[in-house]
Formats: structure tokens, C-alpha cells, sequence
């Protein structure tokens, strides 16, 4: 099948890397042409250009640019393509993407693989980065079946656990598993910062451990990935936050009456639940807890 | 030196595994006959007995049971003490301890060594479990300073990290980054409970990964642990989840108000200021982040 690729990333670059391995044609689009080089030069892809009119001949195009530069990107490729061109995304958020791109391309089929490197770029590229990992399709009422039914195939084929929902459910999982973590990990973060006395300050830089760790990692990561969940799932994440805030709030009238075997039952629950969100492929064995 | 230590679960066993090394001869108290045997049988103590009397001639005792036990058990204990005996106790909550058990017996030194497993008892017990790790000591005015110094040079064989600092200080430092991490992070697993939809809860299930799993883990950590700090450490940890939840509201209203450069200026700031609090000797890897 010859394939198009547009944003030669950790995500496109490793897409390449399978698809070429599986004996796919894959043509590359990137803005820049050193990338375009280092992706030939990885076999991510067969031929490379910073030209979208590259992909004029492609079967399946996936769009792996930035969320906020996608539909500037369909807008350009569309006028190359031939109709029966299949498009896909794999933004981690879907709404705003289906409902923008739909219109403009009836073949399009949003998608999101939920894998990742906290690297990014070609170089970080790697190949056999979906298998096993979940790859969700967010097909409409309106997306032709044979073009779903294409595209599943094709990700089949890359080992990746297939998973179909509506956009809205999609964006409203992502909300409670993935974009309110940030939130609320940055918050802890943001909250140590408020304590003004210095030799607390200190004492809880050096005291802090796994526990810290852990909770902190997310929020304290790409500040433009963090921006860019909140204003593509705005009313979902907020819809996840107000959640959370009623949660945090009955914690603290919990522990401001005094209600000991209260916060107990509520941390019996929760320890109960948690495995449920546990991925045993995703496991490595959770760290020691001081 | 002849050491005496109430208490042999993890904290108690693995001070007397290195205790025992060192040379000491180390007397152990348990409620429990088979902790009794089991504890002599791993060689974290000379001898053992559930009668708290077996510690009369102990020159320095390590109070290792939990938080909520230490008052009756120095009660108990002082009736055969020497007045010159040092006690200490490993709790992770500081005021309350000092509170009370200073006017028990002068010569007692709150402390707390940030070290463990996610294991508990005799049988998690192990060597060197303290080395590289810090151990806070609490002294106030009246503490004797050569009871203070005969237990720093003890735990600096230990090879751990010593810290020193007032009770409260100690408290407020453990609220920040131990105690309300746990309610935080049990927060957003019981948010995640209340999504009532089947399939999106299906999915975010089936979704979730490294960053829901690390957020998420304290938060589904021991719940009488969690119910301790919170009735031990209740002033310190109100004040952190107050500063908590003002910080999340801020993060809420720049979301309502879609100020995305103020989301993405909170992340820069969140992002610089976390490894401030990142021990280099408590670092594994950070995991992948899809």
C-alpha cells in the first residue's frame, strides 16, 4: 500500500518504521528538510519532501502534526488528493478534530495511539512503538465503512489493541485518565511553591521521595502538551476537574471534622478501584514506598 | 551499646538488622510470640519477649509501633526504665508525639526515618534499609544534648542522612510532600468513580497508563496509613490542601476563561520547580509518558 505520513515526529517517524518494515510504500511530509533527510535515513520512509503535493498518490494518509496544525494541514493536502484518499489523525483529542475535518473530507477517520516517549522528534522515533498499546478509532455516522474497515486493518497489522468509540467518549476518558492528572499533578506542584517559610521549603526539598515523585511526574512535564489538552478538551476536562475539586472538597470537610474512619473508608475505595485503571500490559512494578 | 527496640515490623527489624551487625546487643519487644521467634531466627535482635520489662538495662529504645500505640507503650515502659535511658520513636508525625511524650520522659527525641517498602512486618525486614536515606530528629529546648548526640552518633552508623529540625517544622515539611500527595492523588481516583457513563468508564479503564498509574498511586496506597497522617498531622495537612485547592482553583478559572499562555506559564513554572524537590539518591528512571 503506498502510505503518506505528514509530521516526521516520535509518532510519525516510528508509524514509518513499521509500515516500512511491513513492506508499505510510506511517503513523508515535514516542514523541515533536515528531517525530511534523517527520516530516509532511518527507513521511516521511502521518499521524503517538504512539498504536501508528495502525497498526491497515497492510499492512507496519517496526520501526525501538532493538534493546533491540523486542519491548516488537511486544507493545503486536499487539494492534491484523489477522493477516495483515507485521512487520519492521531491527536490525543477528538471532538474538535472530527468535527473540523469531517466537513472538509468524508474519508477521514480520527484516530489516537496512546503511546509515547517522554522524547520527542525523528530521532526518537522507534519501531514496534504501538504493539500492544491501545490505538483508538473515533469513526461518525457519516465515515464510509470501507474506509474504517481499511484503516483498522492496517493497525491490525501493527499489533496495536484496537479500541472504537464515539469522539465525545473518547474525550471524555482522556479527560479522567489523562489530561486531569496533569492538572491535578501541577497543582501539588504549584501548592509546595506557596509555602513561604524557607527552612520548610528546604526540609521538603530534601524529605521529598517516590511518593512525591510519582504524583508530581505528569505535572511536571511539557508545559505546551499541558496547554494543548486544555484547550482542545476544554469542556471535558473541566467537566473531569469540577468532578475532582467535589472529591478533593469532601476529603477536607472529612478531615476538618474529624472523621477518621471517614477518610479511611474513602482510601479503602479508592485502593479497591485502582487496579481497575491498571493496564497489566502497561506494568512495571510499582517503586518502594517510604 | 545495649538498644532496645518496641515494635519489630519493618521499621523495628531492619534497625535491628543493622543494629546487630554493628555489634550492639539488641533487645526486641513484640506483642506477638511468633514476631518474638521470628525476629531472633532473622538475627534482628539478640533476644525477645513480649514482656516490655526485657528492656529495664536498654540504654537507648527505638519506639517502632504505630503512631497511635506510642503514648500507652512509653506509659507502660517508663515503669522500668533507668531515668538515664534515651527513647526515641520513628513516627511519621512529629507535634503530637513530642507533645506527649516529652513530658513522659525528658530524655526522649522524636525522630523519623524516611525510608521503606511497600511491605510490612518482620519478614520485610532488611539490611541497610536506612543507608543513604534521611532520618529527621526533632529535638525541642529540653531535650537533653547528650541524649541527642549519643542517638546521632547511633544513626550515623547507620550511614543515613541526618536531619535536624523542629517538630512542627518536621510536620509541616511532611504535609507538603507526603501527606497531601496521598489525598490528592486518592482524589483522583475516587473522581474517576464518580463518571456514571458504562462505556466511559469502559474506556478510561481500558485507557489509562503511565501517567493515570503513577498519579494515582499513593492515592490507592494503605488506607490506615493515609487515615493516620490525616488524624496525627491534621493542622499541617489542612494548611497544605487549602494551599492545594486554591492553586487548583486558579488552574479551574484560567480553563473557564481560556487564558491557554496562563495554563502554559503555570506548566513552565511547575515543570522548573519539581526537580527542586527530586532526591538524586531516590531516582529511578522516569517511565515512558504516552
Amino acid at each position: 500500500m503506498k502510505i503518506g505520513i505528514v509530521g516526521l515526529g516520535l509518532i510519525g517517524g516510528s508509524l514509518g518504521l513499521d509500515l516500512q518494515q511491513l513492506g508499505h510504500q510510506v511517503l513523508g511530509v515535514s516542514r523541515r528538510t533536515e528531517t525530511c533527510e534523517r527520516a530516509i535515513a532511518r527507513r521511516a520512509v521511502t521518499q521524503a519532501s517538504c512539498d504536501i503535493s508528495l502525497l498526491a498518490t497515497a492510499e492512507v494518509i496519517f496526520l501526525c502534526t501538532p493538534l493546533g496544525a491540523i486542519q491548516a494541514t488537511v486544507e493545503e493536502l486536499i487539494l492534491h488528493l484523489q477522493p477516495e484518499t483515507i485521512l487520519t489523525d492521531v491527536g490525543s483529542v477528538k471532538t474538535p478534530v472530527v468535527e473540523k475535518i469531517t466537513p472538509l473530507w468524508p474519508s477521514f477517520v480520527g484516530g489516537h495511539p496512546m503511546a509515547g516517549t517522554a522524547a520527542t522528534g525523528i530521532e526518537a522515533a522507534q519501531p514496534q512503538l504501538f504493539a500492544g498499546r491501545p490505538y483508538v478509532l473515533t469513526p461518525v455516522a457519516t465515515t464510509p465503512p470501507e474506509a474504517l474497515e481499511t484503516l483498522r486493518e492496517l493497525l491490525r497489522s501493527l499489533e496495536v489493541q484496537l479500541h472504537q468509540c464515539s469522539p465525545q467518549d473518547h474525550d471524555r476518558a482522556v479527560a479522567w485518565i489523562s489530561h486531569l492528572p496533569v492538572m491535578v499533578s501541577a497543582s501539588l506542584i504549584a501548592a509546595c511553591m506557596r509555602e513561604t517559610d524557607p527552612a520548610v521549603v528546604e526540609l521538603a526539598q530534601k524529605l521529598a521521595s517516590s511518593g512525591f515523585r510519582d504524583t508530581s511526574r505528569v505535572g511536571g512535564g511539557n508545559p505546551e502538551l499541558g496547554r494543548m489538552m486544555a484547550e482542545f478538551n476544554q469542556p471535558q476536562l473541566l467537566r473531569s476537574l469540577q468532578g475532582y475539586r467535589h472529591c478533593l472538597d469532601q476529603i477536607i470537610a472529612k478531615i476538618e471534622q474529624q472523621d477518621w474512619s471517614g477518610i479511611e473508608q474513602i482510601l479503602v475505595q479508592t485502593r479497591q478501584a485502582r487496579p481497575q485503571f491498571l493496564n497489566p500490559s502497561d506494568q512495571p512494578q510499582d517503586p518502594p514506598t517510604p
